[in-house]
């Protein structure tokens, strides 16, 4: 009955096949690129392996599946209804495209926050759009307890998973005992998330083979080194890194909602990978037009005016950043005992 | 990008390898059970596909590949958060594990009604709990526009599902052309619904295998019959007739919700596959414990009181209904366009 993602890293591996003899070409772009901060996932699933673990939560085979599984769980929600997919929907580029998050009981985020996709989350340097978690193990423990999101105590979480016969082996498997904590709900969690990482032709192209990426997709990838877009996207995820927002000119939007940053005005910047699957845009979700979303960057981080022509080959770029996602059988739960705390939807 | 359900029917075939050659045995009971018209799940693949076709929209699998995202589709519900997966789940048997359905804007069904599972659905004779659609095609097209559901017109769904690319080719691919209408959404989502089969132990031992099921299943397999549960709950659904309820005596928990029947009085008899992993019980939730439903049915329809021997002898017999589930691969849905009408929460 039990049912495993199919590989650790299935996807991953997968898809770097595509040429590795490209480094010896002459293509000044991928140098270019390197030279300015951007990083690609590794083609061998040894190195992506290491570059998504967590000392502090060893990745291994079991965890990663119960994670899975604790990932669609609802029963994780106060209400029985809600489960880290509902916002992060793997289904739809890892968020529920929607302006602002919508949780238990219906509410809407009460700073009209989006909710940022879970792909290549790991990639970031900091978690939520506040940066206030060092990590996804740190990150995972919020919405499980906020009100507006899945409105959980750490108590009922627990009481909930421990009920289940089910469970308890599937900790011991994971942690080498069958101690469950909300802590390790959230470890498991992480875990999971940390093997959704989308390699794409970017990556390919990074990583050698000059053949990945279309004419018009270089092009756009000059243009956004050129123009600057690179000096907060970059790095393996193309962002992640806190920086000021706005920078130089008033974000038009910025009364949508009341979120300002960090105590020093800082935000967390999106990641680009699968930019095109992740709408609306911004903090706040206020853009549905990738283009637009583009344009307002110019304006507001880097004090330029991006043409039409610059806009559009900055989004042809985006368009070799879809990667391939890594294929998610459906878990099936246990079922809930006599024992279980029953649902509250108030 | 794309995936799909590994095979139309991948469980189903798998499941009853366990033995053919036990129809010579001398098991009164499997012959008891079939007169009292309890019917298999086939054992043959094709024999399945058979029963679960429907002439009016033939299955074939580029149809059960696109029900399948469709009933993934969160799109197809006014908000853009709730698809067909959210009540009938399944990763929890089908069923969101509440005791009424909660839809669009938190609201709980206005009649108390609790989610039957989508598991074997396509075996009941009629569906909802009141009979009221003759098939799961007729079904399909309710909740996606009630308003305490998903609340989308047939309108909206289609714009919604025709502004993606994507969808227009897999449209074509399972109906022969591109064209996108209401009536063509909920016909592939019932297409994938048919194939939501679950074989049991019970399925085997009814196919002849005799070891298929322990000494105490047989015994509460025996108590099923004799005392005359098996006169609703038959046909290879155990279920899915409509039947007076309560028959003889009063359902103690009439007062939670307003569920009458339909005009007649008659209720939908509820599908016993799986019914350990599908609490909470009865038409409107009321009862966590399957031992107190059975003693409920007991009292309400036969006008018998079951002893504590017989009832968790029955329940023994419903651990046999546990069935494989199909392998479901998590669907990756068409990213929006400009033209994807916009999630309204209201």
């Amino acid at each position: 009955m039990k049912k495993v993602v199919l590989s650790m890293l299935t996807t991953a591996v997968l898809v770097s096949g595509l040429s590795a003899d490209a480094t010896k070409g002459g293509d000044n772009l991928i140098k270019k690129a390197k030279d300015a901060g951007l990083v690609a996932i590794p083609s061998e699933k040894k190195e992506v392996e290491k570059l998504v673990d967590n000392p502090k939560n060893k990745l291994n085979r079991a965890k990663i599946d119960l994670g899975l599984m604790l990932y669609f769980e609802p029963r994780l929600s106060k209400s029985g209804l809600i489960s880290c997919n509902t916002c992060h929907n793997l289904a739809t580029g890892g968020v529920d495209g929607v302006p602002a998050a919508i949780g238990h009981k219906w509410t809407a985020n009460p700073h009209h926050l989006n909710s940022p996709t879970v792909y290549n989350a790991v990639f970031m340097k900091k978690q939520f759009w506040d940066g206030r978690a060092a990590d996804l193990e740190e990150q995972a423990q919020g919405p499980l307890q906020a009100a507006p999101e899945m409105a959980i105590s750490k108590e009922m979480a627990v009481e909930r998973i421990a009920s289940m016969p089910e469970y308890k082996e599937l900790f011991k498997k994971a942690f080498g005992d069958d101690k469950i904590t909300f802590e390790r709900i959230a470890d498991a969690i992480a875990a999971f998330e940390r093997t959704l990482v989308t390699p794409s032709p970017f990556d390919a192209y990074l990583n050698g083979d000059e053949k990945a990426l279309t004419w018009s997709e270089k092009e756009g990838l000059k243009t956004f080194i050129d123009k600057g877009c690179v000096s907060c996207h970059n790095g393996v995820g193309l962002g992640g890194t806190m920086q000021p927002f706005p920078a130089v000119k008033p974000y038009k939007y910025a009364n949508v909602g009341d979120f300002k940053g960090d105590k020093n005005g800082m935000v967390k910047t999106p990641t680009l990978r699968n930019i095109l699957r992740t709408a609306p845009y911004f903090h706040n979700g206020a853009v549905w037009d990738i283009k637009e979303a583009v344009k307002i960057m110019g304006e507001t981080q880097l004090g330029v005016e991006l043409s039409e022509k610059e806009v559009n080959a900055i989004v042809k770029f985006f368009g070799a950043l879809n990667g391939h996602l890594p294929v998610i059988v459906y878990p099936t739960l246990p079922a809930s005992t006599l024992k279980t705390p029953k649902p509250d939807a108030n």
